[in-house]
């Protein structure tokens, strides 16, 4: 039988781990309109944090949703044929029916890569990537020697945010992690020119001198992954038409209250900067931009590199998510599914 | 002799007024390459309030520079001839000479207004004009139909941006002005649909109320003249894909050190909201937009009016800038200059 990862318990505060989700059997699918396929990898990431409270979507005993990539292993639509590999958002349901309004919004990832890359099409082909393309393309718009800070510089989105920011836009690229091991794999797996262990801060004062030392004239862009002090490190660094991105803020994720940051808008006037919030659906979905050509062939040319923290089978799922907000991850951190196991 | 309006004493605290400016007499001007112009009228601007601290670039003893607008008197140059208007940034001395190079940075408003409306060329079609314009035309970018809020509405920038979005762009249009007058004046001459008294309110919880009972679904766009405790209600009101225009902080000019606002940038990812700051150079020197010729249009066709606080001569300018801060003015401020004063 199929297996489905299921919401155990809800968590308003604090770190999330295996005991907040639990492994059901499922029925076998019937066909239907669409397809039946079969997941490969499913994603752990930090935006699920929310979803998991008991305000959010994410209802206990019901099955987890997510981001995932597989195999159509039969279908009844003239567009998908059985082998096929694709990424979409579905539950956490091994093998599973999907009709066909659904199966319309998924992307093809045949040709794209093979299928013992399934795990980019929940990464850099995926949502992380696309929010990375998003950001950084068409929110912070890069010119050539602009200097730019990227937060959770070791994660997916950030990682993937500073090796195009350098390999494709010729920026200046500051990272930011948590301990001398990420640091030192920003600069030298991912190429960033400089990273900061902000581990070693202890205070926005102490980030900022940080971010002055290797950028004296300031930044030009802030790509946020984290807020808190880094929020306002940013801002108090932040050059004439800068740009500040906010994709995410994981150090709010784990609380029960949202936290503020300071802002001094009167600085924002004569300096034309902006502070835009931004989500990756409208890349990732194909409205904006051309994500999925574009990042095939900086894959491909080796400009954008993919690392992974892989977990192996769904009852991994809980180990894999609490590995997000205890900083042990490198990379996307996918959870592959045996493409060969019983069921 | 022609008058010069010269900083007596720099002001880092506090509202500013006639003590702290004086009238010195100027030696005729000599032509030079350029022009001979005679100014008919100054402008009293709130951002002027930071150039007066002893940390700004205004300096006891020299001449106070701003907006104006004047007549040739006198031209070498083949583009102006004596009795064209102009618009422009120059010290405040009466009838002086300007270079040519400076001269060709003159905004030409002859063929758009007459003598008697010279003082349009610093309001309505100079300084808070192209900053109404800016803000609202490129930065806001409005939709028909959508809800703009507008601090500072009874002035010359928030009165022009809700005359411009209910007649040009049909939004529904609330205005914020202190004080039960201004808020009528603000409804009945400049149209908008309705006015918060933010004097009523005493904390940022009792605006967002007011806010909430005019604009129950919240609103699209806040264009930003004051600070304080109205752009963190403008954020708890704004709605997805929000847009927030940043020209001027009123509330802090008087202030030794500025105050922070809270934001919670979390709420700003998957709203796609945006804050942005910016001034009106690039529209007023026509480097973006056509906002001469669009607002001579709109004036023409009594979609825009003018309304101005009048004061007269060199001399009551330390008056007229007061009245900024101590909330005196409706509409423009400006000093109009007798153009038959004996020199």
């Amino acid at each position: 039988m199929p297996k489905t990862l299921v919401l155990k318990t809800c968590l308003d505060e604090g770190i999330p781990g295996p005991e907040h989700f639990e492994i059901r059997e499922s029925p076998w699918p019937n066909i239907g309109d669409g397809v039946i396929v079969r997941l490969l990898t499913v994603s752990a990431d930090p935006y699920m944090r929310y979803r998991i409270r008991s305000d959010g979507d994410y209802k206990p005993g019901e099955p987890m949703l997510g981001l995932v990539a597989g195999k159509i292993l039969e279908s009844n639509l003239s567009d998908w044929k059985a082998g096929d590999l694709f990424g979409s958002e579905l539950p956490f349901t091994e093998i599973q029916s999907v009709p066909a309004w659904k199966a319309k919004t998924f992307r093809r990832l045949t040709g794209l890569i093979s299928e013992d890359q399934i795990s980019f099409g929940v990464g850099v082909l995926g949502m992380p990537g696309s929010t990375a393309y998003g950001g950084l393309v068409d929110i912070l718009q890069p010119k050539e020697g602009e200097t730019i800070w990227v937060s959770g510089a070791a994660g997916a989105v950030g990682s993937t945010v500073g090796m195009m920011a350098k390999q494709v836009f010729n920026c200046i690229v500051i990272g930011s992690a948590g301990g001398p091991e990420k640091c030192q794999i920003v600069k030298e797996q991912f190429g960033f020119d400089h990273c900061i262990d902000y581990k070693m801060c202890r205070s926005t004062k102490d980030l900022v001198k940080s971010l002055r030392h290797v950028a004296p004239a300031g930044i030009d862009m802030y790509f946020e992954n984290v807020g808190g002090m880094h929020f306002e490190a940013a801002m108090q660094c932040l050059r004439p038409k800068g740009r500040v991105a906010i994709c995410g803020v994981i150090s709010d994720y784990n609380k029960s209250k949202m936290s503020p940051n300071k802002i001094y808008v009167s600085n924002m006037i004569y300096t034309e900067q902006t502070v835009q919030g931004f989500h990756c659906l409208p890349w990732l979905q194909g409205e904006r931009g051309q994500f999925l050509e574009d990042m095939a062939l900086w894959l491909s040319e080796g400009k954008v590199q993919v690392r992974e923290t892989v977990f192996d089978g769904l009852d991994s799922f809980g180990s894999a998510f609490r590995a997000l907000f205890e900083g042990g991850n490198i990379g996307k951190v996918v959870i592959n599914l045996s493409p060969k196991s019983k069921l």
